[in-house]
């Protein structure tokens, strides 16, 4: 495809500033911008992508990004979320004990499944400032982060989540919520250096 | 404005690399260059533009957002703060309890008036952190996030306070510093998708 | 050099959408595009550049970062790390106490040197969370912090020490680890800016 960036694909100089241009006909110089301006294509970004990294197991920031994510999309973006390290807690439907070994099964024990089980990143208070912000986003009639991750799943935001945190954390692909890829940093390079708007959350 | 761009435009595909285009005359071409150049000025992030998001409300993070928004003002970019969640402390100038419910009263009580009376990332230990932390700032003649933020403000500097955040706490615009606008998520992503810098701080 | 953008430089509107333009000679409108081509060019992000800010003490975001950044490397992406605040202790190598007056001396007895001995942002549990991280990563041969420093390093990643941060924490240029430089807030904005990926970590 003309218009994917390849990560690594060095942005070519332009000559405009070089002396010499006026010696060029027209057409070649019709030929050098068309061959640059695709160039250039290929090098920017784009402001109409968002590619979010959710790193925090927090409830309030995966609860921000999924905000951002599901506006975005309704805006008529172009959006990815990639889940990381504690985010992936977010995506976690059940749990699976079978097959892993006790590291494994102790952090798995240790991590909340699903948005609706996680702390928050200030207050907390063992789980009153989880709890109060829930009940005074429900009041206020603002969605869950459950119901957010539905609806941006829904609306087309592509849900990635990453391999190398599951291989160290001994989690298996079953224990996710359905919908969601599997891959790695350099799919999310891929995609965050297509992005416009580009978050560590 | 030509160059603003609306969150939702999708990029055209550049027909550059599409067979024909040497059957088309001069003309022609320069036209379609033309146009193409002023849709990827359209789909194109500006490199002199930085929408910081300050989620957090902790001193050394308002303090970090705020030191790149000075600098970048002070270097002539056009510069926009979003605070949201636990950033709009940063904001808050006094309290008002009148016309509050519980919750809402509980979260104004439990959360700062100020950058100056935030806690730190690392190292709080009971406010010893943050004290030491502003000491060894006065010390070295770094100013402070309140001041930081004063100077924002008459350097041009775009502040918004989060409009969601302002109602689920139930906070009013009277308790906020002067000189902000409140708006939503979708008015950070049409900032954040013009901008070359975007964190989530 | 032509392609590198100042932080400040001001997006020329674009003249296209202006009544008029049909009355130029093909050559002048060639000539406006050339222009027009070339500052576009120094006033758009490159996808191809990444930078990030570490500001986190935290060994798992740290790691994170590493990861990105060495991964973005190895896909020929050019890559800049800017560390400040806590994140500064990433670049620690030994203490040296002569010459720094009391709070200087304490930040620097609280503050772990090297990611190897920093905690993680969860499950920390007076050092068991990252314990058991670190042995996790190595049981699956995923490599340290530490490790992915010095590939970045060799891999051609500028590393960046915040002078401000070194100045206000009272940090000596030989306390930090070789083959880095010291830059302050207008460095990292001149690499941001130009950058398509951007997070704060």
């Amino acid at each position: 495809m003309a218009t994917q960036i390849q990560p690594g694909t060095q942005r070519p100089k332009v000559p405009r500033t070089q002396p010499g241009i006026e010696q060029f006909t027209l057409e070649q110089r019709v030929a050098l911008l068309e061959q640059e301006l695709e160039q250039l294509h290929r090098t920017t970004p784009d402001a109409n992508k968002v590619t979010l990294l959710i790193f925090s197991g927090e409830q309030d920031k995966a609860l921000a990004g999924l905000v951002i994510a599901t506006t975005a999309a309704s805006l008529g973006m172009d959006v990815t979320l990639f889940f990381t390290f504690w985010g992936i807690n977010v995506l976690k439907q059940k749990r699976v004990y079978s097959g892993k070994d006790i590291k494994e099964k102790m952090i798995d024990f240790m991590t909340p499944k699903g948005a609706g089980h996680m702390g928050v990143s200030q207050m907390n208070m063992l789980g009153l400032g989880a709890n109060m912000l829930q009940q005074m986003m429900k009041d206020k009639n603002v969605v869950s982060a459950d119901e957010l991750l539905a609806l941006a799943r829904e609306n087309g935001v592509h849900i990635i989540a990453c391999s190398m945190t599951l291989q160290v954390m001994g989690i298996k692909a079953e224990e996710l919520t359905d919908g969601i890829e599997v891959a790695g940093a350099a799919s999310y390079l891929a995609s965050a250096s297509r992005s416009g708007c580009t978050l560590f959350i």
